[in-house]
């Protein structure tokens, strides 16, 4: 094994500008799946990588329909077999491959569907969050497939809906469980801490979104002819919005915290020996200063504390100069980030009851439910995590940190609820790398890192199990 | 006088149709006054009306520079003489030629600026406020022409900025303050309360609006990743704007209703006989219920009480589905709509220290002024309001009410201050006009009455002066 493994390193340290070229084919897909306009390339995305799993040698390769976007599925068995080898692991490689939105789209720097170098990082929606990371494990395949047959079964679920949710995938998973049953899930959609820190993560946040209209008046008025007659809604609003936190930064809902799992002492030790203070999140967001929940470091409240975020909302007039509107409606999205054992729905239940309770008389409301993603926790020492582990050392020299991280990642709570599937978390992207934002970047060296990991990791797996 | 009168009026009665279209030309140009895209159409409109003045037999008609928009200028002399008769009594008109935006533009049914006819309306963006009204007044004028020559001398004040503020109008009285002597002011841009009912206005709120920005990361985050590190400028502008107001739905600014004139218990009952009860306003807004400082009728909150409306916010994504973006900036056009003697610079400094003292340290903030007029309370039984009162009656067969109305035309105040020119304030418009909302309408028997009653004014000023 040690000699197939050196060949497949020698591969990649030789064809990392092929690697990176396919990545920015992949990029120059504009694969946003919140825009029904860019489905177009949900499906130009979907076909490309499918492309690439036959090219990979997948001997079955399918474009799975869900009611969202599809699943990208295909299996490469162990040994050049034709079908999966029943003595050999089976790695069940996760992926997304739809990207955000790219507004505010005069903020970027270089067109954002065009992967540009700057400062040995690639600039390009999606080239972190997740496309990059999708191409690191497919690009590893690639170079352990030149150095011989493959010596673990591997299976694909590459999703088209993570950055909207994944609304359809839990469903999907029942629905196509034959073909996702697998040892353990390799997920590469969590980052790392810094690029000498590779990083696993065994917590992460749930992630229940909400859409809150308020509708005053039936239609705009003149605030001047008009003012003092109604309650405006973006006001209303905003007093809702003010009411969802106390002065201590905590979440007012009724039983929010109920079923928060506390942290042990234990855990909490270990969290504070990552190397990310206040001073190195005052250097990430640029904020002044930072905020949250009181009797909690800014690591415990982003990885194991629930917040609640306005992600965004509009009401009125906002273009340049005045307009004297008294608005008839105004909107909030408002989304919660949980962590064990809180549940999405009953989330989605104390917040509609507040809504029920406190909207005034003079308007009327709605509540869209977006996504309700469940958090999660996993085993620290499987078996996955140690081969993992290795990997990571044997490349970076240093031990990875465990992590618990504020992000969700829905996929991984349903392939073990539903599959018994566990997921193993890392990824190679970094704390600035502008995910969800403009001038989104994947360091190349941390990438170039990252694909000989994982080639490491597959053949660990192989080895250990 | 009674013979040029009759003629006067039965031209008018005939030249409708030539009243109506030349109406239509004014509303084809776009001049929205506060997107700097339009500008183009700013100088037509100007244009436009500098042609008809001169066509009405102006002597003098000028274009004039402002910091701003152009001024029309341009004066008709009495008796037909090359100069001012300073024997008769001189009228100014004041009017606006520009209009509000039109988004937004779903919304409408008919194209924004094609004047389109339904049951009776003229449908169009600057219909009603004011294009409509600044040409019932120059088709008296042209009806009293057709009769003979003017019984008064006539000067025109046409700005093109109103609907921004009239921010460099003050300026311009003071530098071109020869041009606009007069005896007194006619102002069309009131409204009436019902098409049964004309209506003179006799007090105006003042309006103070302004642009608040928070900015808290340099740039948007993950909601996930960094949710519970820094303090949301969304929450915090909620928060903000929730403390503006009590729950007795007062302004809580310290100081805000200290020079409120309070009303006394005469004009109280007299406000109580204007036939614009809660029903009236429930149906006017389509609200499910009404809202306002407790304690006072709907009409005298909005005619006698000071205001304080959210006209805007917006901040993070507000596009379909969801983005966990934690947005880094958030902003609300916040603007008070003031009551004598309430001065607009000291609520500028009243919120100025609210900011000040409640943002929170996690972010800076800054607020732009937009526009600072103040309010105004005018004679109810001057020579101009007794000529027009005798008008309206004339017309409509019963006599006019007298309103305080919540809208603000910050020009009557600085004719009044800076000229010791007094203002009549009228016009023909009606409370479901929808202003400066989609679908602004003009009532077309209504205005073509409303053309009657300003020939009648015209020759009663002549008259009684």
């Amino acid at each position: 094994m040690a000699d197939t493994r050196s060949t497949a390193l020698a591969f990649a340290a030789e064809n990392r500008a092929q690697f990176r070229s396919k990545l920015e084919e992949l990029i120059a897909i504009p694969s946003i799946s919140t825009d029904p306009e860019y489905h177009h390339a949900i499906e130009r995305a979907a076909g490309w990588l499918a492309d690439e799993l036959r090219r990979l040698g997948a001997t079955s390769v399918e474009i799975l329909p869900t009611a969202g976007k599809p699943i990208v599925w295909g299996e490469i068995p162990a040994g050049a077999a034709a079908t999966l080898d029943k003595n050999s692991p089976t790695i069940l490689v996760y992926g997304h491959y739809d990207v955000q939105p790219v507004d505010p789209v005069e903020l970027w720097h270089s067109e954002p569907f065009v992967a540009t170098e700057r400062d040995g990082a690639l600039y390009a929606r999606g080239a972190s969050d997740m496309k990059g990371q999708v191409m690191a494990t497919l690009s590893a395949l690639d170079a352990i497939r030149s150095a011989g047959p493959l010596p673990v079964n591997v299976r694909f679920l590459l999703e088209g809906e993570e950055e909207i949710g994944s609304p359809s995938l839990q469903k999907s998973i029942d629905q196509y469980a034959d073909r996702f049953a697998a040892d353990l899930c390799l997920n590469p959609d969590t980052g790392m801490i810094a690029p000498d820190l590779p990083t696993i993560t065994y917590g992460l946040r749930g992630l229940a979104y909400f859409e809150v209209r308020l509708r005053g008046p039936a239609h705009d008025l003149h605030s001047g002819i008009f003012g003092g007659a109604v309650e405006n809604p973006a006001h209303a609003l905003c007093d809702l919005i003010a009411g969802l936190h106390d002065e201590n930064g905590r979440v007012t809902l009724p039983g929010f915290y109920e079923r928060v799992r506390e942290l042990t002492a234990e855990e909490r030790d270990e969290l504070a020996r990552l190397p990310m203070d206040d001073e190195f999140y005052l250097k990430q967001t640029g904020a002044p200063r930072l905020y949250g929940e009181n009797g909690y470091t800014v690591t415990e409240r982003i990885g194991a504390r629930p917040t609640l975020e306005i992600n965004g909302i509009v009401s009125g007039f906002t273009g340049k100069g005045a307009k004297t509107v008294l608005p008839s409606t105004a909107m909030a999205k408002i989304s919660t980030r949980l962590v064990p054992d809180q549940d999405p729905g009953e989330v989605r239940d104390m917040l509609s009851a507040y809504f029920d309770a406190f909207v005034p008389p003079t308007m009327t409301h709605e509540i869209e439910v977006i996504s309700l993603g469940p958090p999660l926790i996993t085993e620290r020492d499987n078996r996955g995590n140690r081969a993992l582990a290795a990997a990571l050392e044997a490349v970076w020299g240093s031990k990875p940190m465990f992590k618990r991280e504020g992000g969700s990642v829905p996929v991984s709570t349903y392939l073990e609820r539903q599959l018994g599937v566990p997921s193993v978390l890392t990824g190679f992207g970094l704390p600035d790398d502008n995910l969800h934002a403009p001038n989104e970047k994947l360091d190349l060296p941390t990438w170039y890192r990252g694909i000989d990991a994982l080639i490491h990791f597959f053949y660990n797996v192989a080895a250990q199990w």
